[in-house]
């Protein structure tokens, strides 16, 4: 036994989920629950939060408050898109790390987040070794996107797609309610990977989902999606189309693009408005179609109230298994999963993975869970995405709403 | 006794909302129950199935199947925007009616929709009597808006009250994750009333809600919210605004009229794209926000996943009352709610109101409701309505996705 005494830090990074404060709470209280840990301390705003001091004191909360953490959306420390330097280009920012670490004594650091913040706890780990803190480092995965290395998918994800689902099952009763048909686009989060776009395909399930399934994983052909769309709309005046936000031309360039300058913190364009710019591209060659565009935006991955129990048990698991497998001696490693789905069941267990396997790398839909035609996904997507949006949200509600974690946020350097 | 046997015709008008199959299916559930009823047809597409005899029969659908329509969101026999013609102008469209209800013994008529539908079905009724056609004609309410005269509230306002609210108190959450602040602004439905952008405050009963909301009741002041916007983000650095897309100016143009030109069936305005509109508006005025717009969209009228139980049973309630009272003798009426807020808690009980009454009458939220300002409601808004949004749908699920009805739709004329 590696015993290391000392006190723990986590830290939420990326854009929100609906289980990142799942994976929070679950390192929190494991972190609470534990000899070894001697304080439990939330990073305000991630990184952000270690660079400026703001740390909150965890074991400060009323424990019965803290546990509505798991079932709260977003990032309860709040979040941050700081992209930290290369430690050989500027180690500014690490020897403030290092400062703060040896401040308040941190020997676990946990970072909750996606590609970007898996390479900030890689450098971050890579660097307190290189100097000699004893200190260890986990990864704790979260992203809507699925689109990290090494894990069957990541928290978060069948959330997202579970809202996805829903909605369209939905939107195509909506849809369907007039005598004169419409065409109904919905766009759909995901800047490189399809798998939130592919989550539409599991409404089809109940008999009410969309025709059509645009991805980015394989280049987009205008002329035949609008090929695609009239065909439909010749058979049954009617057409449903999911469409990812990241499809693109096969020169690479976005559809959306000429709609778009402003870029996120980490250089990705910002995506938005597809839906409207396809549903022009409809209107000019269908004369007279009502074509409807929706976006499904920021409640995709915010929307607690309909996210997966099965996400969420397992996402807390992955923040909880973070910290006891640190306490036993882990470093630099993330959290992963791995799964079955055979005659059996669903099973899905945790697994360690290295840290510098995982950061930078995205994980893509393989190309033959996407039909020839490039407009739908297969069965393969289907049987690998349904269990996990599995199980009804055991969020608490007061008034018939949700009832959200309220944090006291008790900060250590103003103590 | 006033017996009068005979066939029963329901049709459902106007735009979905998460329970009008649930007042739909009151009546045909009673319809169903009742001896002097002796056939149920289901109007295809309102009164265009009337006009051109697609009516389903809904004695031949599977009991157990049936039942699900109580929890399918939108209207599973179909809508229109179908305009009758004033009979005096026109009786081309009243004549085909009444042939129809010759031919299939139509001796009860039911119409589930908002304004325009009362106004169809007033006309209708009164047409009847005028030729001596021995017919009862009732409305069952519906409308998302909440804005029929006379009643309480409308079936469908709450759930779709119930959905805006919920999802406020989850893009609050998103909002307000990043160290970097943000301007986030929601568009809500509502033409003329603002009864659904106020249900935006319910949120804040949460602790987690819009700063700012704007009513189309009072005149909006482009200054004026600006002005609002600014000094919140210089406080909190972060601002969560609700708008209802009919906001307007002093000249009564609409804030969002310069983006439309298309209009529905009855020549209103297509409204759309407001939030977008006033996120540019910001943009200019504070250099450097970073601001979201966010369109609910189709999702706030079909998101029977968050629905309100307590909607759905009144709504069921009106159905059934609606065929009851006309078996009982009653014609020429439309079901609407009387209703009590006190200390003994929220009581609801259905009334009769002359369909004439009720007809092309738009109920509006009381000025006195909206603050000196106009940029928010008061707490007898919050009295008012949440009580309306109570109790958690009793959907069913099927791998954790909503389990709405199919119909077998038999067609009475092709049989």
């Amino acid at each position: 036994m590696n015993e290391l005494k000392g006190a723990m830090i986590v830290g939420q990074s990326g854009g929100p989920s609906s289980v990142i404060n799942a994976s929070c709470y679950g390192a929190i209280k494991a972190g609470l629950d534990s000899d070894c840990i001697t304080k439990v301390y939330g990073a305000a705003n991630g990184i952000v939060g270690v660079l400026t001091d703001k740390l909150y004191i965890m074991d400060e909360e009323d424990p019965e408050e803290l546990a509505l953490m798991r079932y709260t959306p977003s990032s309860a420390l709040g979040s941050c898109r700081y992209k930290i330097a290369d430690p050989d280009v500027d180690d500014t920012d690490y020897k403030k790390i290092l400062e703060i670490f040896k401040k308040y004594d941190v020997r676990y650091f946990f970072y909750n987040g996606g590609n970007d913040s898996m390479d900030t706890c890689n450098k971050i780990s890579k660097y307190m070794k290189r100097v000699g803190y004893d200190c260890r480092v986990m990864g704790i995965p979260k992203t809507i996107d699925n689109d990290l290395f090494g894990t069957d998918h990541c928290p978060g994800y069948a959330s997202a797609a579970k809202y996805i689902a829903t909605s369209l099952v939905e939107v195509y009763q909506d849809a369907h309610v007039y005598d004169k048909g419409q065409v109904t686009i919905v766009e759909i989060m995901g800047r490189h990977a399809g798998w939130l776009a592919g989550a539409a395909s599991l409404a089809n399930i109940t008999g009410y989902g969309p025709d059509l399934i645009y991805l980015p994983e394989v280049d987009f052909k205008m002329d035949e999606f609008l090929e695609d769309v009239k065909r439909i709309w010749d058979e049954n005046k009617n057409v449903l189309v999911a469409v990812s936000e990241g499809i693109h031309y096969a020169d690479g360039s976005f559809v959306s693009e000429a709609k778009t300058s402003a870029t996120d913190g980490f250089g990705h364009a910002q995506l938005g408005g597809l839906a409207a710019l396809l549903a022009n591209v409809v209107k000019e060659q269908i004369p007279g179609v009502k074509v409807r565009p929706i976006e499904l935006s920021l409640l995709q991955r915010c929307g607690e109230h309909v996210a997966s129990q099965t996400d969420n048990d397992e996402s807390f698991l992955a923040g909880q298994t973070a910290v006891k497998e640190a306490i036993a001696g882990t470093t630099d490693k993330m959290v992963g999963f791995q799964c079955t789905r055979d005659e059996n069941g669903y099973n899905c267990q945790p697994v360690l993975l290295d840290l510098s396997s995982v950061a930078n790398y995205e994980k893509k839909v393989p190309v033959e869970w996407i039909n020839e035609r490039g407009n739908n996904v297969t069965d393969e997507y289907i049987k690998y995405a349904l269990p996990l949006i599995q199980g009804e949200i055991q969020m608490k509600k007061e008034n018939s709403l949700p009832r959200f974690v309220h944090l006291k946020k008790v900060v250590a350097a103003e103590q």
